[in-house]
């Protein structure tokens, strides 16, 4: 074993010789950023060698020399040496990092949609039980008498123990003078035990929301007797060095042992978060025992260890829509190994449970009359369309790029990412600020729409996204046909280097949002309405909890209606899991909603590649569909 | 790792070095009897090093100097050496000894309590669904088609599918245009989906019948087409390393730790057998999807890992009677994982699964008015008393001693075994019949009561079972205050060494006898009958096909009835086991015999030891309770 130290935290551990210091990050509990999931690409998991020596030589092409010979390494590349190491990471963020800027997003979901206290009912309840003393005359073994206790609260249902409950229970009900905790559901007229505990343990109740993104995990530690949230953490998910998208995953999984790959990585990343985010509030994982998840159709089928090949095979059918309850030790989940996990239902190939999820955070899973749109935006963008009588949806591949994938400086909206931009109109120069106020680290979704808005308002890119090489600017460097914008020179960044974007990372978030914009138009085609017959506008996605959106309509991102028809509801997928956590009631809401949608197959439709094409400029070919953006830009 | 050849057979397995030698031969499939579990105490394991050097010293002691000079080694002592090893296994039923003789018992078993062709109806049952073809337009997963395919015969209740089966579902359903053999259990109003395989499977259908006791464990295979016995194994258990009978198991359990390791090592035997019995019939483990397993309500406890502590504390609860049903993963055991384990209902802490599996085998469990007692003979001795008005049941602890346990030469009803013994009146010699017509290995249970039966006839023995030292006899050696019978010299025996039998193993086998009557005397005290009244008398145990019933009466082990009244029905826990695993409704009306079962407590009557010391003699000491014995051994 070799030892590694991490500063400024000082946090220690002890690892076997070679192992990837990235790992040894994890295993300590420091985080470090890995964009590509550990591919040696992107070069955020930069650290520096305080003591000890180890080969940085891997790290080159990414690193320069200078950064290696000065003691940087890429910790994704870099092996711990029997003598260990003491390594500097980067900022006081690489602790924190994980925590999303105000992760708790209740408050962007309007109050009425949320569950009222009378609702509150997770899937599995804690329920005091008073368990009979053992007497040789009634003939009753410790699991008859449990089940007769239990029975005489709840009924004559029928009472199922598991083996791995009925193992503790000799010592269980004999520890506290008969007096147990259960953990109990209630599911198609039988009781399920999923724990029993001595004494009344029924203030420690506590849960998991999970959504799993194509780009991001986030994992949401909730308190169930109260509804409240304890904590949320979040990372890349690890699949990444698989394939950025979907289909790369699905085409990654061909083979089975791959497949098997992708599962490892994904709970890898999940279980890392868990262990995360219960240290930061003193619960152990084994004491939750509910879980909700979301996500796609294809992140739930290889979360499962579900074969996706047959999502992007004509006919695009998959092996499960809505996934049965299983339990969190056949899924390889790290809490009560006999709690059921929950996956919020799939409607088909390209519209997941995070969909589903999401519409609960939205006035489309209530019984309105006014036509909404919901636009969730990922890696991939799903939209839903409908009121009380009908919901059309379809889904687009946006990529990675609002996420941080793709661009060079993009990051998820942690500590230390612009999340906000402004720009000078007279010298091009920026204004920034932070996740967290710390030096910036990087670029988020929601700083990366500010900074186009802001730089087409002042003209400092075109409607093509070129930036102006007219009018000098400090901000703007051109090195030949390429151009770049730098948003914080090396000394003022909070990294290994400037904070830069040039004219190639544009054309990503442009292509993005013209993937979404295009897919939003056609449903609406499709319905055979238009943007004006719009009640609400909810927009979803992982932008923390900031997310202009008058900015994304002046790139296009989204229609032009008036300010207040929009809603920005932050990570409806991990809301929406959150919402079905704490109230069962919701889940019989969401499996309603899912049956009624309709999907519409965007790949499918002819008028798909020409709408995109349309929107590949700021903020569209047809400026007529931006009118009050246009005046907003020729008054600037 | 090193290569191990095992002699006459040939067969070779490498292990890595320093694996024990018993290990290696369990490893290879070469079975060697270790009676006591590995404990080097036995002397059963010995074996002859032919090529390759090994320390034989940790054989010493068991093992004569000379023996150890001569190559001979204990197989549970011995290590293999990093240069491997070749050595002979004493005789060729060295790799045949597992197979009980005549397995088969079924013929034991009075026809009418079989079930019939008609009553065939394992728990799962194997059936062709039809699946649609995946069709886009009409939105149903694979999991949707699956379900309605099995609805659409078996009526519109709830289909579980577990994640286990759902991850082989998209290609299964995909192979064969639709056709699928699922594998279904039908249980209160739903239907489990445990295995779908692509084609028509049917014909391929398998279940295991498993006897788990104290002393042996049998491993029976059946294919649930035509419920015909492919085969039968049978191996000491392993736990007998950590305690002879079940009081020595439990205090063994007390830390957690050495109970996972007793649960580990019954589990390690029955996967044992598992392989060898599936390799013998070429099938493989995992197409059996049916198991029905027996054994006392501590060997219960112990394989799924219950703890057995309160079974022995007063007062006296176990922690189940009924066990649910239990998957095979769960459990352990090396079946198809997702099948369900179904347990044999215990009655109380000392009358357990393998007595309501016996019960099966006999007319106790049938309307009748006569009165009838069923005694299963193993290490713990049960008895059940009744009619279809009462059943009355008791236990005993008689010892291993009729299973070979505790006895120099005893051994299992296995091949080499000597199962019938006469012996001459005038010279005292013995004839012997074995197991297979091979030498002699040495003596199991039937031989022993035919033997003390014929020594106490000819009067070379008395009935305080001491040899007869006044006639001088070629079988019987004196050694100072110690004599033994010789029942086939070194040169005669399929062993290293004599088979001979002390007195003071005798006294062992008497004691056995002596528990078992007297518990059978007071259990009918306790109905107020007497041995006359009685209609049948089932005797179960592990004796192979033959136990002369006779002989029985002769030594005091069965009351002195008429010869008509009694049944001698083989394993019956085993042959009941069997019977649950072929036919449903077996199973349902052992479960009422169960819960009509009123349990009487030996250890809490104070007539019990006097009943016991008074059973100390060959038949009794009142001789008036065997009135034909006593005229028999008059005559001769």
């Amino acid at each position: 074993m070799a030892r590694v130290i991490f500063q400024p935290s000082g946090i220690g551990v002890d690892v076997p010789e070679d192992t990837l210091l990235l790992e040894a990050a994890r295993t300590a509990g420091v985080e470090i950023e890995a964009a590509c999931g550990g591919r040696g690409a992107c070069g955020k998991c930069v650290v520096r060698i305080v003591a000890g020596q180890a080969d940085g030589s891997p790290s080159l092409g990414v690193l320069t020399a200078e950064a290696v010979a000065g003691g940087q390494v890429l910790a994704c590349r870099t092996r711990v040496p029997a003598g260990g190491l003491t390594v500097e990471v980067p900022d006081a963020a690489g602790r924190e990092g994980g925590r999303i800027a105000g992760g708790d997003e209740t408050d962007l979901v309007a109050g009425e949609l949320l569950p009222r206290k009378w609702e509150y009912e997770p899937l599995a309840v804690k329920w005091r039980v008073r368990v009979a003393a053992p007497r040789p005359e009634d003939g009753l073994s410790d699991l008859d008498r449990l089940t007769r206790g239990i029975q005489s609260d709840w009924g004559p249902a029928p009472v199922h123990v598991p083996l791995n409950v009925l193992r503790t229970l000799a010592d269980a009900i004999r520890a506290a003078e008969g007096l147990v905790t259960s953990t109990l559901i209630r599911e198609a007229g039988a009781l399920h035990v999923i724990k029993v505990e001595p004494g009344d343990q029924t203030a420690r109740h506590f849960g998991v929301a999970v959504d799993i993104g194509t780009t991001t995990v986030v994992v949401q530690l909730v308190d169930l007797t109260l509804a409240r949230i304890l904590g949320t953490r979040s990372d890349y998910n690890d699949q990444i060095a698989c394939g950025l998208d979907v289909i790369g995953r699905i085409n990654y999984a061909r083979r089975a042992e791959r497949l098997e790959e992708l599962r490892t990585r994904v709970l890898g990343t999940v279980n890392r978060l868990l262990l995360q985010v219960t240290a930061g509030a003193a619960v152990e994982p084994h004491e939750i025992c509910n879980a909700v998840v979301s996500g796609n159709t294809t992140m739930m089928h290889l979360l499962l260890g579900l074969k996706p090949e047959y999502i992007r095979i004509e006919p695009y059918v998959p092996t499960v829509h809505t996934v049965p309850y299983v339990t969190a030790a056949e899924v390889g989940i790290g809490i009560n190994p006999e709690s059921w996990v929950c996956c919020s239902p799939c409607v088909g190939s390209y519209v997941g449970g995070d969909i589903t999820a999401g519409l609960l955070c939205t006035d489309l899973a209530t019984d309105t009359e006014e036509i909404n749109l919901f636009i969730d935006i990922g890696t991939n963008g799903e939209m839903v369309l409908g009121n009380r009588d009908f919901l059309m949806t379809c889904a687009c591949s946006a990529g990675p790029a609002f996420e941080g994938g793709g661009i060079g400086c993009g990051m998820r909206a942690s500590v230390g990412a612009i999340e906000r931009v402004e720009v000078d109109a007279a010298s091009g120069m920026p204004t920034c600020a932070t996740v967290g106020n710390v030096p910036p680290k990087g670029l988020c979704g929601s700083g990366m729409i500010g900074l186009l808005a802001n730089l087409l308002r002042t003209g400092w890119i075109d409607a093509g996204g070129k930036l102006n090489r007219a009018r000098p600017s400090r901000a703007i460097e051109v090195d030949g046909r390429r151009a770049r914008y730098v948003l914080a020179p090396a000394e003022a960044s909070g990294r290994d280097g400037p904070i830069a974007i040039d004219e190639i990372e544009i054309e990503s978030i442009v292509r993005a949002k013209a993937a979404i914009y295009a897919a939003c138009r056609l449903l609406l085609q499709h319905a055979g309405i238009g943007f004006e017959d719009l009640g609400h506008v909810y927009i979803g996605g992982g932008f923390g909890r900031y997310l202009d959106l008058e900015q994304a309509k002046v790139i296009g991102l989204v229609p032009d209606l008036p300010r207040d028809r929009f809603h920005y509801v932050g990570n409806s997928s991990l809301m929406g899991s959150y919402i079905v956590l704490v109230s069962q009631d919701y889940r019989r809401r969401q499996l309603t909603l899912a049956g009624r949608m309709t999907y519409v197959d965007l790949g499918a439709d002819p008028g798909y590649m020409d709408q995109y094409t349309a929107a590949l400029f700021l903020p569209h070919t047809d400026a007529s569909l931006f009118p009050n953006v246009r005046s907003l830009l020729e008054r600037t």
